[in-house]
């Protein structure tokens, strides 16, 4: 996904035909091939003027992919805190993706795609989670004054659909099953601007932004290694674009190890990269407390295996027990985290045993994402730890 | 309760008798005369090494009463967001403190507080909040492994509970009414300390942290007016020590207007001084949708008295229906916001009337402090705008 090669014109790519569009064009899939978009935007890092700007994710807009300042939407969100923490019998770093304006890392990705859709004219969107996702993308098409339809499964139900709504967004409840609703939202996706997060490139040119932030933190030093519950691998791919726009650039001289963690219950990738696939393998999804990562069938898996193929990572998978376990140790030590994130913390002992030699060689700490707060899911955390 | 006078020695000061005592006992309230006490502390504002540290409230260290940074407990706490937006009419920057690890300001208070106890040694407090104070409270003590006990009425029922039992603390109920757990907790305040966010001096040490990140965020310069949704004073008066700090320091050379905002239903500070008291009116508090300020007796309300009057500001009170169309207006806007901050908003308007010539003349902008997440109460607001 990230280009090898220097960028020097921005593009949106197709990954099947490697045909070139505008990046002003309001497609989300290649229109020949209907295939993945990858966009390529070239990067710079002017650090002393970097320094100098608020604490947002905006403070690297040389590496954003809006050119024109008035388009960025934003409710102040970005450059999180990193602490350090003992979790698991492993010292880390967290990155507090929880504290975000819509309550996850998800608003990395929407304040980018809604201020390109902004920027290109969009006035209606259409959008399909009624996870973090699609919190996020209400949130920000409210600050945009984006018209915005959110199709989500009739069986659906959660404290999210009433950020959803109170944001203003239509909800559109959808009959039968998860694909009943995919097909409806491709199908409203003909009239209305797609701001997928699996599909649309450039909610990935947001969640980028958490490697820059990182880098930053560490004085401009990439980590060894970096932990991430995976489902559709939106933070993961995020991640890799940033560290190797980084490593491009010139900031920092490796990419770090990415870690992808994914609940047994459901571990298509994880599952390819033991059986050697390079695209995930077909599963039958089992419930798990990390809802947030169950995605039977990543639309950029193939991109998530080369992402941690290609940086010398692993995939770990967690039980139910261990997420729980996670939760509790997280959440007694003051850390208010959504059940999902017990899975990176989890996985710590694995990875520990599998690469704790040459991440010690490697140098540098290891980080976990923390991707979302605790208040998002307050009632399924008391019946974990409580009842 | 900001003192005039230039400090020298860090102390603490009983506001009846005047008495100093040392800021390492473990002391809540006047051992003396059983009244309030004050917490002295000289404070210096280093800003080229400020601007060079991590963007959370600590980088004030100088400023905060905690000398050995060991004995600092964070969860990667402050510098919130200050952003611009048309709100009520009113071109306003919001101070977004509803990103703290807990969800609200009370945050700050906690951090200090908290940090502070760790320091003199203490490993059992007591607290009596079923709200904001408690959570914050809970998930600091469990990051500094203080065992916690949390004294609420009988009858209180909110996610915030969750959030204080899921972080260690232990919840002890108390029959009858409110007076009754105020009576309990003062008990159990003879062999534990009692880590009051009204009482406890220190609380107001980390709540003076907004001043300091409102003046760095306007290049070091002080706001027209700071708008404070107001029940115990917490944030009132932690903003009044503040900006009086830097005012002393000579960083700032005016104090802005604090303006306290309160529930028609529940104002016993607006109608005191209405009617030029000094001290709070008695008054009998009816339902409010801002429940976070429904304080009927503020221990501190003379001090607020003072604090609004002595910087030529003013109490503006607000009725229910402009509390939910000011929570409408925010959310439908992309602010995720608890409903109590729909009280600063709804004050905007009168603001304008009351003060609006003499805030042009002074300059600067109106900052409003949003003081809690949305997330804190997703079924009080699906209720409130969508039933």
């Amino acid at each position: 996904m990230p280009s090898s090669r220097v960028i020097s014109t921005p593009c949106l790519r197709c990954r099947e035909s490697g045909e070139t569009f505008d990046i002003r064009e309001p497609i989300w899939r290649s229109p020949t091939t209907g295939g993945l978009l990858d966009l390529e935007w070239p990067c710079s890092f002017p650090i002393d003027q970097i320094r100098a700007r608020p604490a947002t994710m905006w403070r690297y807009r040389e590496a954003l992919p809006i050119p024109d300042e008035h388009s960025i939407v934003t409710l102040g969100e970005g450059m999180t805190p990193l602490v350090e923490a003992t979790l698991n019998g492993s010292r880390v770093l967290l990155k507090l993706d929880n504290r975000f304006p819509s309550g996850s890392y998800k608003d990395r990705g929407a304040a980018v795609l809604i201020s390109h859709a902004k920027s290109i004219g969009i006035r209606r969107a259409v959008q399909d989670s009624s996870g973090n996702a699609g919190a996020a993308m209400a949130m920000y098409g409210a600050r945009a004054r984006i018209e915005f339809e959110i199709y989500v499964p009739e069986s659906a139900s959660s404290g999210k659909l009433i950020q959803v709504e109170s944001s203003g967004a239509r909800l559109v409840r959808v009959p039968g099953d998860r694909q009943a609703t995919s097909d409806a939202v491709w199908h409203a996706a003909q009239s209305a601007y797609y701001a997928s997060h699996s599909w649309n490139p450039f909610f990935f040119h947001g969640t980028k932004t958490l490697a820059y932030e990182v880098a930053e933190q560490l004085g401009w030093q990439a980590p060894a290694a970096v932990v991430i519950p995976t489902g559709n691998g939106t933070l993961l791919l995020g991640a890799w674009i940033g560290f190797e726009d980084l490593r491009r650039a010139g900031v920092i001289d490796r990419v770090p190890r990415l870690i992808g963690v994914q609940s047994q219950a459901c571990a298509p990738l994880a599952r390819a990269s033991d059986a050697s696939s390079t695209k995930p393998l077909a599963v039958t999804a089992s419930e798990t407390i990390a809802e947030g990562i169950a995605i039977a069938k990543p639309v950029r898996g193939v991109q998530c295996l080369e992402a941690v193929k290609s940086t010398r990572g692993c995939w770990i998978t967690v039980d139910e027990a261990s997420i729980v376990r996670s939760l509790r140790e997280a959440v007694r030590l003051g850390y208010f985290i959504e059940p999902t994130c017990g899975s990176a913390i989890a996985a710590l002992p694995a990875l520990r045993e599998r690469l704790g030699q040459e991440l010690e060689r490697d140098g540098g700490p290891v980080v976990v994402a923390i991707t979302g707060h605790g208040l998002k899911a307050t009632e399924k955390i008391r019946h974990l730890l409580m009842d």
